[in-house]
């Protein structure tokens, strides 16, 4: 199965979760904005998509996923299904509920952090919204990060299959969606995350074991991994992590 | 199966679209939080669970769901869970992917009217954080709530089976969730619904032809059902429907 991932093509944001997962599986895969638009690619046939009035199950909004005549949209729920055909996931189904709640207590987290540096509207500039964007992440360091990163602290330690990974003993799409978390607050966050890396340490242990499997490790150092910017999810103002 | 739901007892909120799935197919369950102290029910009991070091699945919050041994939380995912189990969705596996998008969109909708009275911190009051709801609640009332309705509207109306349900041709528990959203956004926005529900009449029909299913009806108009207050999700401040 050859997949198509529709995705903007200049950001890891949202999409980052499902590359992340093709990556590791070795899936044939094409990154479709990100080809040229003569090649059929670009921003345009995203929007074409997106904006026709045709498609039977449109998507609310990028990413997307097609396999087949199937278009899946929704980060969370293209790793519900792309989990069992790639191997990233157990084969018993609660673990799968299980495996499946977790990452989508990681999508609110990566709501939040998308509402740190855009709490009024996505509609406008970060710089139109700048003071109460700092009450925001405020918060978001001193509540709900800790919060987050506690749970997710004590769901590796209470696995019952050890503490390497999330669900069950082997790598699921949720670790890998953990290493991008991780990865993604250090760029954004880096003196908060400095202050609670220390107690929480089989999160970072998670991180790098994640980062060091061989096709994720070949993937960071290509240029098919986009580096994090100001126009992500992730992004990295000083005045937001006092 | 006699299933047991963990929710706040005193507002709809989110465990509102489980009990709605719950109630119009006739399930045996419990409110648990519901039930008096004394019964074994009340808030502490939803607490010591939450904060239990032992259970080996944590739900990061309320609503979750306890069905045998299994314990499954995240609004979505309970429904992705029953909805089979309750005959509250088509069969065809690519079907399912379809209504838990869609029930996925409309977690992503509520999360964004809660933010119009809270777009700072949970953790603090609404009339702490009024200037940025106002804010807020402007961009939502102009931007994203027409975004959303316009979305769910154009599913209706692509809908090959039909513009009755929004999955297949039978109803689903993506039309009770879509019944509730119309039901909280007319509590929480009554002038700016007024607006809008003319250019979204199938939307309308189906928030009728829901409320007018037997248990529904009969659901709504018992105890069982709490009435829209200024705790829940959906809150009427007339400021922020200007």
């Amino acid at each position: 199965m050859r997949y198509e991932l529709y995705y903007w093509p200049s950001i890891q944001g949202r999409g980052e979760f499902v590359r992340l997962a093709l990556e590791d599986a070795g899936a044939e895969y094409v990154d479709v904005a990100r080809l040229p638009e003569r090649g059929g690619g670009g921003i345009p046939v995203l929007m074409r998509f997106l904006e026709s009035r045709s498609v039977e199950h449109p998507p609310f909004a990028p990413p997307f996923l097609k396999a087949g005549k199937l278009v899946i949209a929704q980060t969370a729920n293209i790793l519900l299904f792309l989990g069992p055909r790639l191997g990233l996931v157990p084969k018993n189904e609660a673990t799968r509920f299980w495996a499946h709640q977790l990452q989508l207590t990681i999508a609110d987290w990566v709501a939040e952090v998308h509402d740190t540096h855009h709490p009024i509207s996505s509609g406008l500039y970060y710089e139109e919204q700048k003071p109460e964007a700092k009450r925001r992440a405020a918060d978001f360091r001193t509540e709900r990060l800790p919060k987050f990163l506690d749970y997710f602290e004590q769901v590796l330690k209470r696995n019952p299959k050890g503490t390497d990974y999330l669900v069950g003993k082997a790598v699921s799409y949720v670790d890998l969606s953990m290493f991008q978390m991780i990865a993604g607050l250090r760029y954004a966050f880096p003196r908060a995350m400095a202050r609670l890396e220390p107690t929480h340490p089989r999160l970072v242990a998670l991180h790098d074991r994640v980062s060091a499997r061989r096709r994720i490790a070949a993937y960071l150092s290509s240029q098919r991994r986009l580096p994090f910017n100001q126009q992500g999810i992730f992004r990295h103002y000083p005045e937001l992590d006092a």
